[in-house]
C-alpha cells in the first residue's frame, strides 16, 4: 500500500507544554495559540482576514497510531469504541481538526483560537469554514 | 524539514471518475459513494452507525502541490487568493475534508453521501462529527 508525504507547512506556538495538560477540546478551556506559518508557505495566506473562520489541521505528533479502540476521553468507565467514531489523538494517520477564528495576523502568523493542540505540535493545512458543508 | 508518513485507511468507491466531473463541493449535486475501509483498520470503525455524522478526510491524489494561489472555484475573473483561504484541492497537502452521513454500512464499508471525491481517492482518516467545535 503507498504511503503518501505530509510536509508541515507551520507549527503552533503555545502555551500548552504537554499533551497530559490539554483540554480534549478548544471549547472545553483552551488558550489562544499562535499558528506560524513557514515562510515558503506564506503566500498561501494571502487573502486571509482577521474575523475569518478556519480549520487548521494539525499533526498530532505525539500520538500513538497503532491503536484502533480506544476509550472515550480515556474513562476506563466507558466501553471501547473505534477510533473512527472517536476524536482520539491516537488513530492511523493522527490529524486534528481545529475550528478556529482569526484573531489578528502580522506576517506569517496568526493568532487564533480556542484551540488545545500543545507547543510544537506541527501544522499541514488550513482551510475556510464553508457555511453549507462544515456546520 | 521533517516530513510524516501518510497512509490510506482506505478508499473511495465512486461513480466520479474524473477530477473535471466532480462537483467543487458535495453540497453541490455531488453523488453518493462508498468508503471501502481496509481489513487492517476495520476494527476502527466499531460503534459507528447508520445515521452517524462523520468527516471523511481524504487525500486529493490528482492534486498539485506546489500551488501556493488560485483562481477561486478556477474563475480566472475571480482574483487569485492563498490556497489557504480556498478549498482548493490544489494545495501543499492536498487534504479533503468531506462532512457527510452514514447511510448504509456492510462490513468496511460505509455508504456516505454527498461527496465529490472521485473514484479511488485515498481516506486516510474518519472522525464523528462534534456538535459544538464543528457546527
Amino acid at each position: 500500500m503507498k504511503n503518501f508525504s505530509i510536509k508541515p507547512i507551520g507549527f503552533i506556538r503555545s502555551d500548552l507544554r504537554e499533551r497530559d495538560e490539554a483540554p480534549r477540546q478548544g471549547v472545553e478551556g483552551a488558550p489562544n495559540a499562535c499558528v506560524e506559518v513557514l515562510p515558503s508557505y506564506r503566500n498561501a495566506l494571502h487573502r486571509m482576514q482577521v474575523g475569518d473562520e478556519i480549520i487548521v489541521i494539525t499533526w498530532l505528533h505525539r500520538a500513538q497510531r497503532d491503536v484502533l479502540k480506544v476509550h472515550p476521553r480515556g474513562e476506563r468507565s466507558r466501553p471501547l469504541r473505534g477510533v473512527f467514531s472517536t476524536r482520539s489523538p491516537d488513530r492511523p494517520n493522527p490529524l486534528g481538526l481545529h475550528r478556529v477564528k482569526v484573531l489578528k495576523m502580522n506576517s506569517g502568523r496568526l493568532w487564533v483560537g480556542p484551540i488545545e493542540a500543545i507547543d510544537g505540535t506541527p501544522v499541514v493545512d488550513i482551510k475556510p469554514v464553508l457555511g453549507s458543508a462544515d456546520s
